[in-house]
């Protein structure tokens, strides 16, 4: 476990850290109601983490949940003024550790700010708090006929701030989009404590920089977003399903190259291997059988005909690429078990024990290579890798399976991690293509851009937060000052 | 006429001028081929502005054109060196002086980079020069069954760069968005003078900060582009054309509407008074009548029978807005002739005298009532206004008109555009949809932005270009240093 020590830290002993930390508790007391601090050690160590497997933490000196953006920005206030951290926070199902507490910081949980403020099915945007589920957002706008698309597998759980803070992706993001494509304005406190509006309502403009696309993503290094305006789309044509099933992880790999190659663009291509299949299978009994080595999952959305068209190209396109077996799912229920399997995939390995997540994102020529190096890497390193992926983007998360309490296959899937970070790097791919650096990827980041680059993000960073106090070390690990050590990687 | 002062300059005499200028001639000769540069008094004039009728401008000390990114940066380089302001440019089609030259500045005109450099039909991006014209791009991708949706009117003669440096929009973004939304990958000279990639080329990525989407729409103020590479997609069914005539100006507006109401989202949505229409007419002789007081024209692109659908659906909601005349075109020419006439419309009237061209953009159901302000603000301001608008994002352009030579009507013309910015800002609109904030909008920038964001501008620009070179004085006025008077607005 290692600490990150925040820019302006200076040593101190253990005695004057508890009286400092009663002190900042003090001041979080004077401007909060005694209901939003998480008090019992047991919630303090869970809010302190999120599902990073392998990400360090450090208990929070406190969690606080406001209740408005005005608390929320009294809380940033306390934490300048006594130069503490401060960690955002959604409902905690980040993968990178974007949202692990360190050493005497205080963790701002944005949960209960969880209301729907507006709907506007004319302009087509939705209002919301940052703590508004992503699923509970999609079905109360569904409600007027509109369709809010991003769609992470963790979209029952995860919030629409943690989907900001991380430019969240999923299924459909293969022809619709991410997060950011959806934020049109975010109501954020900066890092020197301020509340302000950026962004817009209308349907463009172009007054000043974006600092809501700067923002999205940032993983609150850069503000705390206290209230998010989506953009909206119309609801869409029921969707046609395709399923093939392959004897290989690259047969299913080619497959996916042609499907590009065929000028259909699907609203979801999900690849998922056999140990996933089982694994679903094994603990939710859906009545999927597992018998191929992968099965590609796709659906297209074009209206009448032309979907039909589509679907069929499709299917063309497994049958090139070498499927033993495809066909359009004539059974809607069948169909969503299929994608309620991918959906559940990550939790029913995670059953099994700890879980390393890879996030890379390669050019789709690319994805058969890649996937082939997994499986390489997979035996060279001695690790089980199973595999979901967003395919039809190139974003693949190979997933490494240890079991539990085996420090020594620990060791080597650590080991393969890097590999399959540096294979998508040369292939042209990125470490991250939707789960955010956090923690886990920041060296990942430094390998994949130019020092300048890194110097860019270092000087935006101290920008718009001067004292260092949004979410430090994490994107980017703060530059070491002369009395102090760098945070370990 | 205003002088824009850089942040580091102090007065000097117009001897040490002349010496400073021939100083900065001698570095570039130096680290540039001689016909690189622009010497004609005529020409440094005219590469000197931009479009912007009523935008200050000073001839440029030099103007240079180099031909790769590494004569950019040495261009880039020499300015640090000597402090003095770089002016990046285009086309110069711009509508908002963006690219227009400060006392002792250095223009760099991009046009002589202009190479299409790659199009990948497999990951549907181009990777381009700064200088490649916008319809070249999109006829060289199309060859390969691509489409690259930007449009902006000024296509024919817009370049690539300019489009990125503006975030420039055009007649799809209704249902297809703006230029941001293709640019996924940067070459860029730094304030600091390095050449960095910022971007990817997955169609994923969320390994750092955006500072491609912070790039885009930053005016040249943050780096100066380089190379580009652009998203493509797939070339989509041939469109339909639904066209409406109206007695008003609000009775279109009040269309617009309706067919925001109706679910549809059309692929085109744009709006034409009677003065466009004459004005083009008078100049091009496409045939056109211009009985009505406005036009809607309308595109839809959904194929087969759902485009028959939506087309319907379009005129059934001309129909409800109050149309006098409404059907759907069964002449491909007349309807391209309606659009070449949308086109041609800025050059038209730019023809009869000069032209202060508004960009503002409001919610869609505020268009009626902005109409009705346009008007009732030329009837106050007793100023010709003339309407084209990108209706269906409710981007208005209006066109303030003014007899050639008369003083009083441009002042009452510059008091009709801060009326018409002010109405747009109380509606929960923005002064600019797509031109750029440039010179003519700044005072709107500030208008419409809290403090503390005007403040993360200028601490972003002053973190990405400390010493102030890169065309100091757009989007945001330079904080006056305490021994220099601020510039005039």
């Amino acid at each position: 476990m290692i600490t990150l020590p925040l820019r302006s830290r200076r040593p101190s002993t253990s005695d004057q850290d508890a009286a400092r930390a009663d002190e900042v508790r003090g001041a979080l007391a004077a401007v909060l109601p005694a209901d939003a601090f998480v008090t019992t050690p047991e919630s303090v160590e869970r809010y302190s983490h999120d599902e990073a497997e392998w990400a360090p933490y450090v208990p929070a000196l406190a969690v606080v949940r406001p209740r408005t953006a005005e608390q929320v920005q009294a809380v940033v206030r306390v934490c300048l003024e006594h130069r503490v951290p401060v960690v955002p926070r959604g409902a905690g199902t980040g993968l990178s550790g974007g949202a692990n507490a360190m050493a005497g910081s205080v963790v701002v949980s944005l949960e209960a700010m969880d209301a729907v403020l507006e709907v506007n099915p004319v302009e087509r945007y939705a209002v919301v708090q940052p703590g508004v589920v992503n699923d509970d957002l999609r079905a109360t706008v569904a409600a007027q006929g509109l369709w809010y698309p991003p769609d992470p597998a963790s979209s029952p759980w995860a919030t629409i701030g943690g989907n900001v803070a991380t430019n969240a992706g999923g299924v459909c993001c293969v022809k619709y989009g991410v997060t950011r494509d959806y934020v049109l304005a975010l109501q954020v406190v900066t890092g020197t404590g301020e509340l302000v509006r950026v962004g817009r309502r209308t349907a463009k403009g172009v007054a000043g920089y974006d600092l809501t696309a700067l923002m999205v993503g940032s993983e609150g290094t850069l503000g705390i977003v206290t209230e998010v305006t989506v953009r909206l789309r119309p609801a869409r044509p029921p969707e046609q399903t395709v399923v093939g099933h392959f004897s290989s992880l690259v047969a299913a790999g080619e497959a996916v190259a042609a499907v590009t190659r065929s000028g259909v663009v699907p609203s979801a291509l999900e690849l998922l291997d056999r140990h996933c299949l089982r694994a679903v299978e094994d603990w939710q009994h859906l009545g999927l059988e597992a018998d191929a080595a992968a099965i590609l999952l796709a659906r297209v959305d074009s209206p009448g005909a032309a979907g039909d068209a589509e679907a069929e190209a499709v299917r063309l396109a497994f049958e090139l690429g070498g499927a033993t077996w495809s066909a359009r799912s004539e059974d809607p229920q069948q169909a969503e078990a299929l994608f309620a399997a991918r959906r559940l995939a990550y939790p029913a390995l995670e059953r099994l024990g700890p879980v390393l997540t890879e996030d890379v994102c390669v050019p789709l020529a690319a994805v058969p290579t890649m996937l082939a190096r997994i499986e390489d890497v997979a035996a060279r390193f001695d690790v089980h890798i199973a595999n979901i992926a967003h395919a039809g983007d190139g974003n693949l998360h190979p997933l490494l399976m240890t079991p539990p309490g085996d420090e020594a296959a620990r060791t080597r899937a650590q080991a393969a991690f890097e590999e399959i970070h540096a294979t998508a790097i040369a292939l042209g791919g990125t470490v991250t293509g939707e789960h955010g650096v956090g923690l886990l990827k920041r060296g990942g980041l430094v390998a994949e851009s130019e020092p300048a680059v890194i110097a860019m993000h270092h000087a935006i960073r101290a920008a718009l937060d001067p004292a260092g106090i949004l979410n430090p070390g994490k994107v980017v690990a703060e530059p070491a000052a002369p009395d102090e050590d760098r945070p370990a990687e």
